[in-house]
């Protein structure tokens, strides 16, 4: 049995084309995209290891930086939008508008 | 008494001087920026819709979006770094370089 959790993914990528493979690599995962830099799914925890590895990856500059957080379904549920939240749709947020 | 609460916020915005206003104010807000275009931070629960108030201030393109995250205290200290994390430094978080 798998149990999935709510994770987001936030990146900070110079390289305009390592950024851009990295958005493919993130819907390969199956995430979706909630803003141009984030990213947020659910995935099986004994998968973050991999996760981890293939992400590391897209990095180039030693600014560049990506935040992985593990998020609660209720924190996630209640998640705050100002502004029009890219395709999620699952109608559960707080959108401001 | 005061409870914090731990919050996430990050943005899309695309005009560059917002931008640059609206990391002055999450700042002024208490925020460490984490990378560049999200900070986190304790915020009183009860202040969130100021907040949202005042943060709502800084868009202004239909693509515009701002997200804010409710984080358990265990969910940010095991959110996972790939590269540097700016200026937070309380030394608890999975750091991969």
């Amino acid at each position: 049995m798998i149990f999935l959790t709510k994770y987001i993914v936030v990146y900070d990528i110079s390289d305009d084309y390592k950024r851009s493979r990295l958005a493919d690599e993130l819907f390969r995962l199956g995430l979706s995209r909630i803003q141009r830099s984030a990213f947020a799914g659910d995935i099986d925890p004994q998968r973050i290891k991999d996760l981890i590895r293939v992400l590391s990856r897209y990095l180039s500059s030693e600014r560049d930086v990506i935040h992985v957080f593990r998020l609660g379904i209720r924190d996630w549920e209640n998640r705050i939008v100002i502004g029009r939240e890219w395709g999620v749709g699952d109608g559960s947020k707080t959108i401001i508008l």
